[in-house]
């Protein structure tokens, strides 16, 4: 199990690679990079090029094991920055677990179905025997996947086939919820052998992972997956002195649940700790109404929803810990309860 | 003075006005009506027609010196809603008082200018006369101005004059400022005579009121106007026993700061109180900083950055009053610090 | 058969009815309307308000057995305008009729659906019967139908129903090839019979009507229908004297094609006649390519296709007509060949 | 003097380089390549990483000389692709001769203003000499300039400096104006001595360039710039035998001009040639009309007008062509007449 440190910088475009001097500047080597993981400032919906523009410009600089995950779309206060996952060295502890993978290259009519959830399943509980945690360890999974273009549409007709969508920007969601239930799946939250019926078209979004965090992207053909976990077993007990960093968990039930967030603020400061990162997803709830309000991020044609729920949540989130770069994603589909959102807060106590 | 009731109620689309129906059955008439204030699920920008058509559904059914004012744009979590104010009859005292009134009708050249200013300032004075309140015991003053569509810019031009824009865009946030500049010379918050020279192009937007909220529209050539104020001589004491509404207010410093509004949640919580509604202004910080962190508000070319700013600070403000029918304006110039924004809360205690 | 006559204006804003005051200029009575047909300045799509501004002024100006039939999106070069058609009085006749209706209140779980379709084949065959013309004669079925807003949707689920989509902005589409089965089934294009089997899930859309135009909109609940038609039986050879007003009709085969405008034009130029107006449907090819050109319009998460579709589309046909009040309406489904649009002229002879 | 060739390839995404082997196909050498300008499928404006994206990716695989000109914006029937202009080797002459260059890198402050118009002209005039042809030889100029980002902005106002604007959606269009006034001044468009006082602010748009095509971007900080001319002195008699290519060019008075482009068309066909490319400007009439008719693309506030703009031309001359892969390029300041834009049709004739 490789014990990880965090190290968060702001990007000046999805083209900045400057970070990879100040991680050096911190001590370490881009050969300790396990995952580079950031927020940029495209659309993060289907034409988001500032994610494959980070995606070109970073991938030549880490190792070939290491992964890239970036989420597209920093609405509202949400301020672009990269985090790096980065192995310690020596028998160093540092109170928190890492492992990154990926699947097979999807082909275009797997997209969105059970053949992805199976791959992310089967990547996700190997990564999780490498790093010999539990599932209640493990605090977030992050998955960057595929979705569908015009040519990949065309791809799947070109052979016969009918295409989960036709909307490419369903096809995100599609990708996502994929990716989630092969999560939930791996990490014991959906019944063993339960997948099949899920994944069954018509079956509603009723099973979720509060650990997953999953998003689509045009820049990739497989799965990248990042997973972390405490190294610790869980508990409510404060950690053992020799911990510095800490991962605690406790999904969104909404896109205004600040009580979650405070829930987990007020452990942290228990804790007399400082947030690292905040890694949160975000949804318009599909039900049209959160918490009985009615909203209209789902008839608004102009902006996606997805959008939408970025700027709102990352605005609470945002003010709540002080801190515009937080990993906010959109599109919660099996990340946690319908209209909320899987949220996972890294923290640093004093050594 | 009039004492004020306020009702708030939802509306299934801005052309919905059942809430009429509403404040019958909890006793009003409409001829109390002295306000109605919304939000619709527009644009919030020049071609926002869901702030006509609200405007064109409610004006027949309201009092000839009532006054309308639609701000479009429930980005997020945001819901649509109207907030009613209601003229008390006899001698009841609610804690509250407000007065309505507007502007001559401005000539296409003049929005955004100084005579606007002027006009606007005047409009104020005269309203805060009649309540016989100090501007101590103001807490919000509402403006709907004008804008500049392209039909004004080429009358402008077809006399001869120059535009002070000819970015339509551009000209609401001219006009809001030129508004809150007027309020801020009622309100005593500028300096005497100081109109002049602020409003002198290049200034910047050094003056600010703290109890303005502008709005800019389409949908009319006047500005509509809405002073309200707390009945009693602000003070730091618990309100008097026989007052049930109050309002307070503290700008924000800027689209993070849940600090401010939670410090006016605190004294609602002091009083035993309940949060009736929320007016708040928003803006993306000119400077492309929010606390040090670069937003990207500026530099989004497909949404523009009012819309932005409603959505974060919209979901920040909802998140923390658990209410999501809350006033979230966008285009704070000189309503409130530079990229901050006023902020009143109206509430009810216990009678 | 109700001979008519077709004026066309300006509109300053989707709620300008001073189009009222030119045709009574022009020497007709408001009770001579049969419908107000307008492109007004929204989005086009779900939350376009501008429709619902409009059919807000309009309705209560117009006799209560016409109808109104308002398009959103003036992308590009097209202009804001209203289309009348008049009911011609005494025995003149015009070359041209028209016939107006609309179909019962749809539920909203039948939107979209086969029933969607029968209820407006059963009205526009009513129609045709009443004008007593051939389907040859028709050249234009014109129908306003609904869309599901997250309202809708809501009320779709609480009766325990699976929506036909679950996407506010794709129930557009679904209603439009509704809408245009329909009318292709009144019209004979499609085998008798046959629309269920084509209404069918996953059936494509191979079946289309050569002079449907369906528009979609959240502003009304039941379908407005306009059926015209030439009242002499359709020739290639010219047309007698004594008519003045003709129409002329051929499919866009994808929108790329200048070729058909031109053809029509020609026609209209061997007549002599002037064009008074256009109607054209537009939409992006669902394979992703125009003329076997890669285009984006279905990748693009900021601008929705049928607003692409109408800029494109609307740029050509004004261009070569010179003229950019024309009715161009975006989502082509069912209406004309795939990628391509129904497309019919009017046009005047010299008396 | 360098004779060119012209190919053109579609490609897949911003990022797609796989045209380098199709020109290595097609007989040539990367080292021959003196420009690659291409469309992408970026929203064209301030953050359009499409622009960054494909410039970052080409850059490494030309000569160190050769320069990029990509101009985002696909909308419509568009399609993203690249132009390579190919220096001819041994003494092969094509008819069509082309030079490339680039500025100093320009300080923030310094764009849009005069001193960028100087560094363009004395740039585009060093080009004509080299290329030893007259100004009237010359048909198009194309210049990749900078725009003003937040941070640029920053920059300025940190140097105690007002910036030309504040806003980085209109710095585009101020840095277009720039360049194209600095292409004027070198074609001896504008009087000698004449541009100090066409760049005082205030002077409006009045003067023009029919020969540029300037295009902004963020991607990055100096001007680079492409000058193509006819080999022949201009003449209106057929090009003589030995010559294949040709480039004629005439301004689009607006954009609905669809006889200057069946002007252009016509010379083609009557010399028996096939048309390779066009390159054209568009924009939204700044006056709020396009031929007498309102157009909204000032008042879009969802949509920026050079969207639109590129869309409706784009779909106008794509028709006409028959061919979706030409360059269109929105915002047409000082490019071609106020409403209109700067037009060039590269066509090649029989040998």
């Amino acid at each position: 199990m490789a014990p990880v440190q965090i190290l968060k910088f702001p990007i000046s475009s999805p083209g900045d690679t400057s970070p990879l001097q100040k991680i050096q500047e911190a001590g370490y080597d881009p050969s300790q990079i396990l995952a580079v993981v950031g927020k940029t400032e495209g659309n993060g919906c289907v034409n988001d090029f500032s994610r494959t523009l980070a995606s070109a410009v970073w991938e030549p600089l880490i190792p070939a094991d290491a992964v890239t995950v970036f989420s597209g779309g920093t609405e509202g206060v949400l301020s672009p920055h990269v985090t790096f996952f980065l192995r310690e060295t020596g028998d160093a502890t540092t109170g928190l677990s890492a492992s990154v993978g990926h699947t097979r290259t999807l082909a275009p009519h797997e997209v969105g179905t059970e053949e992805q959830t199976r791959q992310v399943a089967t990547t996700v509980a190997q990564l999780i025997r490498q790093m010999d945690v539990t599932p209640e360890q493990v605090h977030l999974v992050l998955v960057k996947c595929p979705l569908l273009t015009s040519d990949k549409l065309q791809a799947i007709r070109a052979q016969g086939r009918v295409p989960i969508t036709s909307d490419t920007y369903e096809s995100m969601a599609r990708s996502r919820y994929a990716s989630a239930i092969g999560i939930a799946a791996a990490l014991g939250e959906v019944p063993e052998g339960g997948v099949p019926a899920i994944m069954r078209p018509g079956q509603g979004e009723h099973h979720w992972s509060a650990k997953a965090s999953c998003s689509s992207g045009a820049e990739l053909d497989d799965c990248h997956i990042l997973v972390l976990a405490s190294s610790s077993p869980t508990s409510s007990s404060s950690p053992p002195r020799e911990q510095r960093l800490h991962a605690v968990s406790r999904p969104m039930a909404d896109a205004m649940d600040a009580a979650s967030i405070l829930h987990l603020l007020d452990q942290v400061r228990k804790d007399d700790g400082e947030v690292l990162q905040v890694f949160a997803k975000a949804e318009a709830d599909p039900s049209g109404r959160v918490r009985g309000f009615r909203h209209t991020m789902n008839t608004d044609s102009d902006i996606h929803s997805t959008r939408h729920a970025r700027a709102a949540v990352g605005g609470l989130i945002a003010g709540l810990v002080s801190d515009a770069q937080i990993y906010v994603s959109g599109g919660g589909e099996g990340q946690g309860p319908s209209g909320g959102g899987s949220l996972c807060l890294v923290y640093r106590t004093p050594g």
